[in-house]
């Protein structure tokens, strides 16, 4: 167990704080509610928004950056948007030296600005589809945050669209739903259930809200990335129309789509253990920390190998660091990496170089022997496919978690009694509507985080209604 | 000349907004001052990050993020800094549904954040250097908004760095200020002149204060970057101090540095004709153009054609778009490509095919009239090369323009009749203090832009004071 860091057994909300600090991820703003991302933990997020870039760009998407500042009348065109946002936003009233005549909204997202622009570029049905995304931070004022789940302030990417038909309108959700869980399961290594949000948790202002929901170690779920269909609500708003190719004056149909820091969150509690942080390598600032085993007879030697592999492994693309600080032990510095997630570790010594290996661990091995030798002339060439193979492991151990904990009850008072004993995903029987949510969750703080998309068929009895029905949802407890 | 473009030469001004509108780089927001980045706009962006993020890491400087919320107290901390920034700050003082008990302020730049983090995470020499830097979004309320050069929020980048001794903190400056002229040279191909700000113009809290000015079409002066030496004036605002080696509490010294989405506004006005835009090859979102002639009976064998070249293009990782575009003549795509500065465009029709030619029309030729034939086998080893000839063409042509107008003057009265008639950079001696600055400015409205790094030596009679000075400086008018 690494010191500073709780058991993640005994107080998982401390572990998980625990594992931001000794991991250098982040640090508490001035500003309550705001959050400071270390190099560490913002090196991960660049890798995150590096990955998911290159993939709105191969679907068609452009990037844009819209303003910050909201005329606060913007907000009160589409009527479930506003009420949706208002007690969260935060208001500029004070500028320039004076009090401004209308107060603006710092961007709790840009839903509105967006659609404000579409209804001035879109005139023709040439125009369409128009494919936007956006980079931003956005701020939404959270009265109980959270590092990276629930802050004030986080940066995020939200996707817009716009087209000539619903068809397409509809279909884009969900072709971005793909591309996050995608992302979710090839990147971050996390297995997730992508579905449908049901009506009482979809997104002010959707007609459809989609998740991929992700089962975190403690097996509650973190809505990992959301997509919706809008139909024509924010059209007839903000009176975005286009004309056809038979010259008639329509409404377009939009989606909106969007992950947010939040999803660093979601990486530590997926695959962090009682030592801290464990990264997959495909989104791991640092892939491989080679830590030279100094002595002073032989320092010059093992520094030269070791600088050697260094600059090989550059070579490949790979993210390579030497740890060379003086004055701390190997054992300091062994500690120090793995506390950071690196996946793999390599240790060389001078004994090794006689020898002709160099000694290799994985962070993510079963206990804490799993060390291996791997003949000194073949590291740079075994390196490449033992990340692959790590990456699959990762990903193979999460899914395993998320098949353990993945129950089913027959009954609400069954399903009462197991969440609170054994935490996770329930895949139940639901016919419940909005107000059997709210019993839900004042009953036992579980949420329905969705309609899975794949449904496995059949019939039952819904949980809470006893009607016969052929829908399954998961219930969970959720950050 | 391009229709909807005023003549630069009539109207300088109108011309630099019908581009930016033409070429649809950006469009005005609802809050005056604020900007819409549109996507073509936003790719030269993405460029111009890419390039310098790679400098700056390659350079040892890793990324963080900081909040855009501050309290108002952290401006009073540093008391010439409050005093340059307090009259252009925005200000929160209503957020989630109830007044503040303390106004937050929109960062103007995140100075003061840095140092608090700064006197947190640094305590012994052992935690130096500390080399961060930031992208983000700024508020500095502005009322005279110009697109892209004076907006009230802007994308930029803002390096801080912490230091053990003076002598490295000193060096940092202008070891930035180096990698921002080796960007505008040889990627943005606009040469730079580097220099030291005056006492007047230097940034609110420095000790020095350095640049790079760019000469714009119409003779102006664009400050392209700047980077700062911040001696301890914040170390002890803030408070930050580190035990050195021997034991003993030492303030840091520190330097700070930063580009902007003005440097987009530049690249328009260092390179921009009566056609619109041009681009260097090495920012330009699209580097290639391919235009195919169509033509019913030979359509399928010209787009054939064009998309093999198109896609042994990006093979080449040259960013290449192919315009099949329906409903559009070749000479409509000609001008819309030629608007938006597409280095080089490629025609490629039947009779071109029939003949095993393509047509090459590169943007930045004399004249309209200067397309030439490629065999259509060689084409696509070819064009590499062309792009980087394009590129060099451009710096020189911008380096000659800097050339021919830049002046002298040997009086005041001399300078003050020459920068009405032919308004440039006037290389000229300089003794003069902030009161001749302020004159300077009130009777030519010219200012000093810089004290160049490399003096030519020898010495001559200050144009204000008429004092012996072997200190030369440069007058412009600026943005």
């Amino acid at each position: 167990m690494a010191k500073n860091i709780t058991n993640p057994e005994k107080d998982y909300a401390r572990w998980y704080q625990d594992v931001i600090r000794e991991a250098e991820l982040s640090d508490s703003a001035p500003v309550r509610g705001c959050m400071i991302i270390r190099p560490y933990g913002f090196a991960i997020w660049e890798n995150i928004k590096a990955s998911l870039d290159r993939s709105f760009k191969d679907t068609g998407h452009s990037n844009v950056y819209f303003p910050m500042l909201i005329p606060q009348s913007f907000f009160e065109k589409e009527a479930e948007h506003i009420e949706g946002f208002s007690p969260e936003l935060a208001v500029v009233t004070y500028a320039g030296g004076k009090k401004l005549d209308e107060p603006l909204v710092l961007r709790p997202t840009s839903e509105t600005m967006f659609n404000h622009m579409f209804s001035k570029w879109i005139n023709s049905y040439r125009d369409l589809p128009m494919l936007l995304n956006q980079w931003a931070n956005v701020i939404l004022w959270e009265m109980r945050p959270r590092t990276f789940l629930r802050t004030t302030e986080f940066l995020w990417q939200e996707g817009h669209t716009a087209h000539a038909n619903e068809k397409e309108a509809r279909e884009e959700p969900l072709r971005m739903l793909h591309v996050y869980e995608d992302f979710a399961r090839n990147v971050a290594a996390i297995p997730v259930i992508p579905g449908r949000k049901t009506e009482r948790e979809k997104f002010a202002g959707a007609v459809d809200s989609y998740t991929i929901e992700a089962m975190m170690g403690n097996g509650w779920a973190l809505q990992s990335g959301t997509s919706h269909y809008l139909g024509t609500n924010f059209a007839k708003a903000f009176n975005t129309m286009y004309l056809d190719s038979s010259n008639e004056q329509k409404y377009v149909h939009q989606s909106s789509w969007g992950v947010s820091t939040r999803l660093i969150g979601g990486v530590i509690m997926a695959h962090g253990d009682e030592n801290g942080l464990r990264l997959p390598p495909r989104l791991a600032p640092v892939q491989v920390v080679i830590v030279p085993i100094l002595k002073d007879a032989s320092r010059e030697e093992t520094m030269r190998t070791a600088e050697k592999i260094a600059s090989e492994l550059k070579n490949l693309d790979i993210r390579v660091k030497l740890d060379a600080r003086e004055g701390m032990s190997p054992g300091f510095k062994f500690n120090y990496w793995e506390v950071r997630g690196v996946p793999l570790r390599l240790e060389i010594g001078p004994r090794d170089i006689e020898e002709g290996y160099v000694m290799l661990s994985p962070r993510n091995n079963p206990g804490r022997d799993g060390k291996f030798k791997v003949p000194l002339d073949n590291v740079v060439n075994e390196l490449p496919g033992l990340l692959d193979k790590i990456q699959e492991e990762m990903l193979n151990e999460a899914t395993e978690k998320l098949n353990e904990r993945t129950y089913t009850a027959e009954s609400f008072e069954e399903f009462t009694k197991a969440i609170k004993e054994r935490p996770g995903f329930y895949s139940v029987w639901w016919d419940g509507d909005t107000d059997d949510e709210i019993r839900l969750q004042q009953e036992t703080k579980a949420t329905v985080r969705c309609i899975p998309l794949d449904q496995t068929g059949g019939s039952g009895k819904c949980i809470m209604t006893g009607r016969e029905t052929s829908v399954k949802v998961i219930l969970a407890r959720a950050y």
